[in-house]
């Protein structure tokens, strides 16, 4: 059997780990042959692709990016008016024939598991794994890379604490996350923010304010913000910046704003996320020995199972009021907006 | 309502965080006292306790150790021919009462599961939140703690890579595990080992020779050896000393052995901790407002939840072949024995 | 004898280790009273200051921020026109009087030597300390902190690679530093920037362009750029977005820009900087005990030495073409503007 | 010109650095040939020697180990009783030779520069760089590795101390430094450490069993103990074993041990040695191309110079009672034995 992996998207911490998982099961426990697809699905497009053996594997557990480098090629986008020797669907269905690929692991997040489910509907074997720092994916409880984004984000908020506790100011830190707030929510709460904003979450400038004016009427005139990128602005400000200037403008305190920015998603993954990329693509092989295709390897509660990639495709799993750690927040009185 | 909390057992990453965690939803949610009963149940014996405000708590969410101090006694223990004024429970009872502690939040370890189930067993209102780095409580999938844990080993199987492949050296790293491998597991299979050897695996020595041997003809003239503290060993030898010595005679390869240690259970927690710290504290305060005693707080997938204190009490919680991280490494090629 | 201590100017990881420096040798060594004066040199005005004893001291030493606080009071600035009761320097005079301070410590940058070298000029015995993450005070080779921001900067650097290479991408980031590119040149050389901007050394946009391109004809590419944030810009654009627009321009490549920010300045220090804040307490201390005033501790070469405060204020210490490092970087093919 | 390069002795982080600063100095700024000789002087004996271009440096600047692989061999060694055609010194000769190597630069501790400047007696163009964890290489201030273990050993410092304060007990650790005591210096003052042993300073268990009773009568009813693993024992046990049974015995406090091993040689560098690594492996090239012969890279106070090699092989820089910080940490209280 001959498999190809790609890996599409953003950067992401466990990518290249997930990819050992993958071939060291498929290699060393079902003898398959596995080839690297570069650039994500451009590799498809251009026949870009190499032979990965077990020697290609040494190092990349705790290695940050993907080998096989990424792309935001979309084959399937803007089909309309193409001559058909320009149609990617069917450059791509050429390149796998041609390398008679069995099967396509495509490591991803929302985008990709689209593509993905597209390419399966025009008959593909393929298996996805779901591969985002936001957390956002439908269908998974967690995806590697989201511990280790939240774990910089964290200790990024822990540095703020002393700034913002010398200077007596408010510090407002921006994370990633445009339309869910799962960064946000995590390191806001491993990082001890005292208010956190999410996309999901409507937010009254004024009730922050009081937050940080009560705070200060107990003795900490100092206040940590931690806001999502995605939140609403006004006036095409960035989400740091406006909430700065609104905080500053409602109480007067000196409020100081940092975007953590690209530094969330580069590096090596932590500890769980290598474990959870392990095993990610360990299930991904397993679904391809046993011919369960068109599926996304998923996290259910500690268990690695997978799900349709038709049901996955065009979701996105978002934080509700009902999550346990939004009323938890509350309950200790973190103000989310 | 009145609640005492106390920490009992080893050190252990996040701890601070639990006790933040009832305190603030405690007292900030539900306008209940909390006092703090100093060094586990010594305090309970010897009337050491003392109130906790807000202003305790800042700066506990990312701190190492236990502010309220710790201990290993065990007061249900040896009660046979001690006079009656000696009487332990007796003692704890008077405190309980003259205090007027409505319920006390026990946070510890398979010890104080034991101990707080007997207390229970005499009339008091107990919750109890599962703390250890070993993982082994029963009835929880995970308690804080050992994700701190597991990050520190392998930061430190990391380093050992290097050492063994400038060297062409075995390295051979002992971790905490008297009983259960779970650190073992699950920093050998981040920390890219190539045996890991658990409390609950029987290894044959040859077996591991034969890994270390293939290795070298595959142009690896190094492995990395993961060996929880608690695998059987003859003549009373230290884990880590007794499978060097063992690998050294088998394959004559150069082989050096670290032992972990104490750094293990120091310092603050994870981003992945602190969440669950806050978690599981939060609950426990959740479970004395709605009356819920003699019941430990635990996480089942996703999901915070609690069991009987009667049910933990006396179980380990260990590996079993059939843990889908073992299964995952076999497929790999990892020797687990 | 009697000292204040104050801390003035940014937060920088080791004030709190130079202060338990400074006190532990003068409370154990020489039987000295300590004071902190709250606030920076607005603690002298409103005369907030609370005593310090050994108990005051545990856990400073690895502990980011200032327990003292800081602000940036400069209170011989703007003296014109001030009724006489106003006037800020009797104000200190006279709350060092009521106090009986034989000597103030002040810790802090470039403007707290220059306070400091004024108010040492009214007849106050003063001794200061260097602070600076920017590392730009005149007449000291290194200033606590500047480790600690580089370290911070450098792994925030490692973390852009896995991107830049993942996405083929050339990655801007911005770190500290108006005037002197310390931070920059020490970060973008242990970071492995290929281009880095100083305020120190003109830049030409095509040879930046130039450098990205030769990269890419040599098999890379991608590139880091390291900017300082006072390297000078057009239309008001911050340093990492102006830059980030023009390579853009130039080679057509895909570019990103990260600015990093307050997390340089906050958390605890690196063990080099414990090491350099405590022996420069405790020399200030010494400085003190052999009633050498007007004087900054100082580093010189690995010996800790002083400097008349005189010959300090209203000087920078800049980088200059000549430094080992800028021009083993040049040697190595590193593009400096 | 043709250089060769070898790492020889034990691992330590900043030696893939110092290769890096070599190569890229001699290939892109003199257009020299570079070639690695792998395994230390086993490789002059086995002409076991690759090519090395600017390609295979990526990725080198924060890699622990070394590419080039090291051993111990010593092949000034046990020479009577040889056959002329097993004479090691001859056959180096004829590998240099038939390589056309115009000068080696070796990367090593003590051994090394002795068997360097033994190799340069025989006439071999010979350039050195000091390289070790325990700093104790005469000559240079400071060697590149150093600054990498201290804060390893620092780090795990930090983390004893939540342990000994919340079990009230006495935490010893050991560090590496069998005959010179700095990382124990270091590391111990990096870390708060209240007692720190050296080789170099004789002990009194007494007067360290007072210490701890000490502070316990000033209400801190736990010590942290730091000890070079060199240290006098009796009964062959080891520094730390030793340690922490003398204390037991003396105080009656409980005492726990911790020996931090091989994980403090392992790792990437810091970016303090990666810059000192860098700057090293430059000037190496530096002395190379002005035909500087028989000299070892050395840093002097903030400058990178050179010393001849003959002046220091066979000699140990060690800790004196007269270094700064010794004399800081007593002013401090610190018990040094």
């Amino acid at each position: 059997m001959r498999i190809g992996i790609l890996t599409s998207g953003g950067d992401c911490p466990g990518i290249n780990a997930t990819i050992r998982g993958v071939c060291k099961t498929a290699i060393s426990h079902y003898g398959m042959e596995v080839y690297g697809i570069r650039s994500g699905f451009r590799g498809l497009l251009d026949n870009d692709i190499i032979p990965l053996d077990e020697n290609s594997l040494t190092g990349l557990l705790s290695m940050g990016g993907t080998i096989l480098g990424t792309s935001r090629e979309k084959p399937f986008k803007n089909r309309a008016n193409v001559p058909v020797s320009e149609d990617k669907p069917a450059m791509m269905l050429k390149t796998i024939r041609e390398r008679k690929l069995d099967c396509v692991v495509c490591i991803g997040g929302n985008g990709t598991q689209k593509t993905a489910a597209k390419l399966a509907a025009t008959g593909v074997n393929v298996v996805t794994v779901p591969k985002t720092i936001d957390n956002d994916v439908w269908g998974t409880d967690i995806s590697f890379g989201f511990d280790s984004a939240v774990s910089i984000a964290t200790e990024a908020i822990d540095r703020l604490h002393s700034t913002a506790s010398a200077h007596q100011r408010v510090m407002v830190i921006e994370v990633m996350g445009h339309k869910a707030g799962w960064i946000a929510l995590y390191s806001g709460m491993a990082g001890g923010g005292d208010i956190i904003l999410l996309p999901e979450i409507p937010f009254d400038i004024h009730r922050i304010g009081d937050t940080i004016i009560n705070r200060l009427k107990k003795g900490k005139p100092y206040s940590i913000v931690v806001v999502a990128e995605g939140i609403p602005t006004l006036g095409g400000k960035k989400a740091a910046q406006y909430i700065a200037e609104e905080i500053e403008y409602e109480t007067g305190f000196e409020t100081r704003e940092t975007v953590l920015g690209y530094i969330q998603r580069g590096g090596g993954p932590t500890a769980f996320d290598r474990n959870l990329a392990t095993r990610m693509g360990g299930h991904a092989t397993e679904l391809i020995a046993s011919g369960q295709f068109g599926r996304m390897v998923s996290l259910r509660g500690s268990e690695i199972t997978s799900v349709p990639l038709s049901e996955v495709a065009g979701k996105l799993k978002l934080v509700t009021e009902e999550h346990d750690l939004v009323i938890q927040g509350r309950r200790m009185g973190i103000c989310f907006g």
